[in-house]
């Protein structure tokens, strides 16, 4: 099974225990936690260095993240906005892929313990990622979902295609009207986009389709607990998105908090809104590296590191993207975005191929690309350096962007044509709910 | 929320107990249980008429299941081969669509009873297809998926491509030979086409991909318990399936009945074959139809229906498709074929509009539109009546009238350019292993 030479190579990336077939080779190994944006940067740029590189991840593909709102709202199927991550990496002969989970990491003993078998590392780059945070209230998960995985997603979508079919069974006024409403926790790009994209399938999409029930009668609820929407954004863009989605249709409430999520709906401060779908959208909590490195770490769970992005007392451990708190020049935490976990995911790659061969590099420092968030099919805003844009050509900007990010020729023209085709048809090809819903109470 | 006129109907087909602000029709209400072949050409055959037309299924979509098997080896994702029945449906005004499961049929009372509600009828077809079948050893369906809904295909995807992941991190090479082994059983067209499209997969679109296996050295076996592969096909097309598969590096064993499926694999009565995958292709049992109705069934569940499908003894009442015992003028049974459904579900619409005019219809004639079967991307078989094509050709002509029959436009073109692309590249779009894999022992 195991043959030399040809195809196939002997990495020396073998678990402990493994045959005795593997000879280990003398070159440092690399073990990368994790195949979102910053792990796999980090194995690209270590592609042509003298190192073995292994990356373990619990799922067997990259997620192309930014566009699951769109795989939540029935527009792209699950593999336009993901990879394999053994296919990426099919033709750098000196990574290997596992599909496993990490149980633990023994920091002492350089070794990574996993449900299936154990690493040992020279270097290791921690690449996690993040989960949704319910600031406390993890129960509040089981009614609304969040956006970070596919299965989050098809979850959203099963969620909110259900509840049309189970309006248009409905006998009951205040229960149809109850399904009909559909709540988005959170103001950011990712709540301003679900809401947006949810009043279009409503609006558009559907408005043909059932027989008792009108979905444009649809209520759509974005509630943000700070003063404006895309706090991130200038004011006037988070002025003008606001605009744009109440043209739309969509209710925005600002300065809202939420303080309990049910079965039933949300309950404000002010009182209840009835609602047959919950999308959280409102935080991110990083994944659990800090216990597993028993390090410090902010309140997002986000680890501590120097300004090399290694954790203080271990120059061959490094935690990057949205696993790690890092601050820019200003003083500034860098933002949990694919463009920031990229540029550290090529600093550490080069920082190790500096290090192994005895030189260093000056400290990380994160560039500001800008930011980019749709509004639907006709407005986005886009504020990257000197270009500040809104509307059609914003979102003209915003799709070519996106495309251009998609990894992939294939996906790439697929998710455009899928895109020409549901802008000139208002359709949505992937309308399917699978996977038994969920009873609603 | 029901608004009169414009663009929402108020159908006669409201559930008992609805709000008295729906006003039931005069005209007669056919209730169409399943929305799959059979089903949807009854509706589309009723559009024009005098009627009221309530489509009842379980799931959102109508599944194009001749392409399954493409799910199931991650060429094509769910949403490509599956359209959602009211979108299908949206601009025939006469036509409702309800999801939800049907728990009984009283037939004395006319009234179809669901887990939301009840539906009276004036007519009613009932068109709910087959399930898999295991003669009897129901506990094997938990080791051997069958290819009937997006689940099963999605499902036996996550299986094999797991079985590649555990392999590259396996240490033991037992373990690893029986996770490279995969097992099919059923020798017709579905088990031709799983045992091509897997040795496809094996050979070509994972060959660069892992590390430590090689996945060439699959095995990949194809049981079937008859003669001869193919058993609708001519001898002369059924060897050269066997020369075609065997080529390709299939095993290939007729005469060989499995008398086991479990964990680890299949029993024959030879001995064992240890594999991490099995899929099961062997043989369908009707839905519950003959249990609803307390009818006269054959062993595969299927009523006995009159040469007009109807029921005997109940007019009105008609059974379609797979769910149906019909044979043909020869004699032989109607196959469960795709065409087959949509003759019958034509022929029920037309008989539903004749006898609402007081009229009737000569029984129902299957017209034999021949069959065809592929074995990869290289070769199939066609015997439409004088046409008998093998080899490439055949597999044009397969591929042309695959996209043909594709409902919608959108997936007709995005299908084409999927399979170009797969076809240039070898490579496969939809590799996601998606929700939690099972535990495997």
């Amino acid at each position: 099974m195991f043959r030399a030479g040809g195809q196939m190579l002997l990495a020396g990336t073998m678990p402990t225990g493994a045959s005795e077939a593997f000879m280990p080779s003398q070159r440092p190994h690399v073990v990368i936690l994790g195949g979102g944006f910053g792990g796999l940067e980090t194995a690209k740029t270590l592609s042509r260095a003298e190192v073995d590189v292994t990356i373990i991840d619990r799922q067997n593909y990259h997620c192309f993240q930014p566009l699951l709102y769109q795989v939540a709202t029935a527009s792209l199927s699950p593999a336009e906005v993901a990879w394999p991550i053994r296919h990426i990496l099919r033709l750098q002969k000196n990574a290997t892929v596992f599909m496993t989970e990490v149980t633990a990491v023994d920091v002492a003993g350089k070794t990574i313990k996993t449900k299936s078998d154990s690493f040992p590392f020279d270097f290791l780059v921690i690449a996690t990622g993040a989960t949704n945070s319910y600031f406390g209230h993890d129960g509040w998960a089981a009614f609304a979902p969040g956006l970070k995985r596919i299965e989050d997603a098809t979850r959203v979508r099963r969620n909110i295609l259900s509840a049309f079919e189970e309006a248009e069974l409905a006998d009951d006024d205040n229960r149809r009207r109850q399904l009909l409403t559909f709540v988005i926790v959170g103001g950011g790009p990712t709540g301003v986009e679900m809401a947006g994209a949810i009043a279009e399938v409503a609006r558009q999409t559907l408005k043909r389709d059932f027989r008792r029930i009108d979905p444009r009668s649809s209520r759509i609820v974005l509630i943000e607990a700070g003063p404006r929407l895309l706090p991130g954004f200038s004011a006037k863009h988070s002025a003008y998105a606001q605009r744009t989605l109440t043209a739309m249709g969509v209710e925005v409430m600002t300065a809202t908090p939420v303080t309990q999520c049910d079965a039933g709906g949300v309950a404000l401060e002010a009182g209840r809104i009835d609602a047959g779908s919950v999308v959280w959208a409102a935080g991110v909590m990083a994944s659990p590296a800090a216990v597993w490195l028993a390090a410090e770490h902010d309140r997002a769970g986000r680890v501590v590191v120097r300004s090399d992005l290694s954790l203080p007392g271990h120059d061959t451990i490094f935690v990057i993207g949205d696993t790690a708190a890092v601050n820019d020049a200003g003083g500034r935490p860098v933002p949990g975005l694919a463009a920031a976990a990229k540029q550290m995911g090529q600093y550490v790659g080069r920082l190790i191929i500096a290090r192994s061969a005895g030189r260093t590099l000056p400290p990380f420092r994160y560039r500001n690309q800008g930011a980019l968030a749709t509004i639907g099919r006709r407005a986005a805003i886009v504020e990257v350096g000197p270009i500040q844009l809104k509307g059609f050509i914003g979102w003209l900007f915003w799709s070519v962007v996106h495309i251009f990010f998609l990894i992939g020729l294939r996906n790439r023209l697929a998710v455009a044509i899928t895109w020409l085709w549901s802008y000139i048809t208002f359709q949505r090809g992937a309308r399917l709910i699978t996977e038994v819903p969920p009873p609603r109470i």
